[in-house]
């Protein structure tokens, strides 16, 4: 490999930024903030979206496109959800370049070609959208509305992160409108459920399903639910969210609809997403210091064979064994490759596929063909065992399914561990700093207590779970009385 | 229907027009130029989506994903490609807004929050690729680059039209770097073999493939080869272009590769797009008076079920009946809907069925179940006919393979008579005004004359064929001795 990966012990934060660049996920681009997405990261990302993707339609979504532009009108129109993203906001505010004149070869924006109106890049696009329902919806019947959009979105973020936080990032947002307040509810929750299920049975994240406080709330938002996962490093992350919306971009955009009584109301509105972060907390939930670890259900490539030979004779004749198991794990829908390239030791092979993170890897030397063996090595315990070539197929079906639940049940068991109830607001403290994770602690519902508490300690409140089982204690910053316990964590 | 569509005969380009957005596909938004693709439209994109992403990655294509802005200082540097885009370029010169002190509740631009340096959105990609690419090619081993990228692209067009001409489009851009000329245009010609195989065999739409002329080359570009589709109004369409680049970005982007003898070269690089202005082509070339047609591999949609019925009892017959077609036409890989909407009457369904141009309609009524028959009509033919259960879904998949070669066959064969040879200018100009089409005529191969009948005709070269049969002859304009014929079209 070209560089060695720098250990997480000695600095997460390099690490990271270590196997995103190294394994060929993504780069820091030219223009500030924004990155590119390498093939490698692409490739999973596509996965990503497939399986959503196929989620969404089977709930009934179907996708649509709408502008990347929004006039700064209908951006303003819903006042908080303007306020929320106003500081960090791409404007267009010109239409064409010219040549300088000072400057042969160079071009100056032309300011002859300044728009009466200034675009706004969409951070999000519920005031674009909400302006074209408009058109779309007179009576019940033309509800429920459900339409996803994968779109690229901008937020003028300061410190970026690959992934994590960047100016420009992919993702999609569902905006679906409802006759009813309850059947709008259904759907915010549905959806929530589906975040949930693609991450812990696609991703092998566990999540903690919750809903925002009033401070984090989604601006435009009644309610925002979200998902929480935990960092190798107890750091929380958001996965996704899933907006009750009420009836503010309705009331915004003046949509109205006719019952079917033929009252005129106000339609009930949801959104929700998930972004390329989710790159992020994938990277970090299962990778070690050898790279990448991809859970077989989003890896573009499951197994790769790598022939260890000498001299051409030696690889045609272990080509023709390696042809024959392909066949064999292609007709099982796995997907592999053969890695042949003549020019890199397989020492090397091994490293670079172990740094991308391919879940199964399969060395096929010349005594295995006299033996009929393979010999199997798996990408998240490192471990290698020698198996018979003609129960190949089973084996490795096997396998997958195993590594997916054990990367599964390593980082719930993780979650679990760093998941810490405390009473006193000492007791808090020294968790963050000595143990950090999820603290479970009583709060006495008000956001002056919850800003203090960021304030002091960086910590925020994540979300109160949903079925968080009653229980009567005090606040442990203000002492006030509180019924349940919420999730606290620092955060990326 | 909420609106009949316009007829063709009376005004073509209002009947292409009323069927985007009759038929869903489409509308126009409230951001100027900038369309919102429709489920409906934005479904048969999907199908367009998977038929070439599946055609690159069988090429050894990898997706990945570049910023959407790119930085003054390098959208200038390939000085062509800069100077053929200057003028249509959305600008970003702030990132912020704030609150208006004179207008409570509404937005100003920051000026505070100026950009040291403009971003341009982009228009195509080569400037930002190119720069990215310098960092990741040293040496021939890491040529080729064959990457692809699925975007959103924006041009400040003045005079819009839904997805032929828009500010905003969605497109795929195929960037590759090569170690050697020769390799490069290979890749080229590739290309433009897919699009010419997608356009025909998936689209249904026959294409010329062809070379541009230097006058209607991409900026930037040593040649552009391109795919001209004739329209049914008699005007081309030109539906993908596959850019020999040279050494052009290479050297605006300095990069550089060491070759197997160690010698520094520049890299040889290619770019190919299609967009979703092919929508705009699939519409005219098969739709009708009643509405779209799609040809049945880009249908979302193949077959819907329409019952026919009286009653609650009725229907719920008809449904099982229909449930056990659907089964065994899903068996067949035919995606299939059943239409049991009880609010709507049969005759409602056929017409709106129609104009989504869904390519088979089955229709079940109580008889259908005594006998043991379907009544089935196609899309294209507008005919019926009565078929026995047992054989539905042999037939209608015959039906639905007999359909996609019938609109192929029907495109060719108006593309042959719309195809004219002329040998004077004053038999060009008539047969543009008369008849329309494409006109094949002698060019003495200056720009200056190819500019003249531009402006004199509106006329302009598609393009010069490939493999175009060597003829003496005369310039239609200036009499110049020339050894071709070009193929000329007004043109969309």
């Amino acid at each position: 490999m070209s560089k060695v990966i720098t250990p997480q012990e000695q600095d997460y934060s390099k690490w990271y930024n270590d196997i995103v660049v190294e394994a060929d996920l993504a780069d820091h681009s030219a223009v500030r903030g924004c990155m590119v997405i390498k093939p490698h990261g692409y490739a999973i990302w596509e996965k990503m979206q497939q399986a959503l993707d196929k989620m969404f339609k089977d709930t009934g979504h179907v996708n649509a496109y709408f502008p990347l532009f929004i006039p700064k009108s209908l951006f303003e129109a819903e006042e908080k959800n303007a306020e929320g993203f106003a500081k960090e906001c791409a404007v267009v505010t010109h239409y064409r370049l010219k040549s300088d004149p000072q400057n042969k070869g160079k071009l100056i924006v032309d300011p002859e070609a300044r728009l009466e109106e200034e675009l706004i890049v969409r951070p999000t696009s519920e005031a674009i959208i909400w302006n074209t329902y408009k058109g779309w919806i007179q009576s019940y019947r033309d509800l429920p509305l459900l339409i996803n959009q994968w779109a690229n979105v901008v937020r003028w973020e300061m410190r970026t992160r690959l992934f994590l936080r960047t100016a420009e990032f992919l993702w999609q947002e569902g905006h679906t409108a409802h006759a009813t307040k309850e059947e709008a509810l259904i759907e915010t929750k549905q959806m929530l459920d589906v975040y949930a299920h693609f991450a812990e049975k696609f991703m092998a994240v566990p999540v903690i399903k919750g809903v925002k406080t009033a401070n984090e709330r989604f601006a435009g938002a009644d309610d925002t639910y979200c998902i929480e996962a935990l960092m190798q490093d107890g750091k929380a992350l958001q996965a996704g969210t899933s907006h009750f919306l009420g009836q503010n971009f309705a009331k915004a955009f003046d949509v109205k609809f006719a019952n079917k009584e033929g009252k005129l109301d106000y339609v009930w509105a949801t959104s929700w997403g998930v972004s390329t972060r989710l790159m992020g907390a994938l990277i970090m939930s299962h990778s070690d210091n050898h790279g990448l670890v991809i859970p077989p259900k989003l890896a573009p490539t499951q197994v790769i064979i790598v022939p260890i030979y000498k001299g051409e004779e030696g690889l045609q004749k272990i080509s023709v064994y390696a042809g024959e198991l392909k066949k064999r794990l292609q007709e099982k829908n796995i997907s592999v490759k053969f890695d042949s390239r003549d020019s890199l030791r397989p020492g090397f092979k091994f490293a670079e596929h172990e740094l991308k993170g391919i879940p199964v890897r399969i060395g096929i030397g010349e005594r295995d063909l006299e033996n009929g063996t393979l010999e199997i090595a798996r990408r998240d315990t490192l471990s290698k065992a020698s198996i018979k070539m003609e129960e190949a197929e089973t084996y490795i079906e096997k396998l997958l399914e195993e590594i997916q639940t054990n990367l599964y049940n390593k980082a719930a068991e993780r979650m679990k561990n760093m998941t810490t109830k405390v009473d006193t607001y000492q007791e808090f403290k020294k968790v963050l700093d000595e143990k950090s994770g999820f603290v479970l602690a009583h709060w006495d519902g008000t956001s002056e207590t919850e800003e203090k508490i960021k304030e002091e300690t960086k910590a925020t409140i994540r979300c109160i779970p949903l079925n968080n089982p009653e229980e009567r204690g005090v606040c442990i910053y203000s002492g006030k009385p509180s019924t349940q316990r919420v999730l606290f964590a620092r955060a990326y």
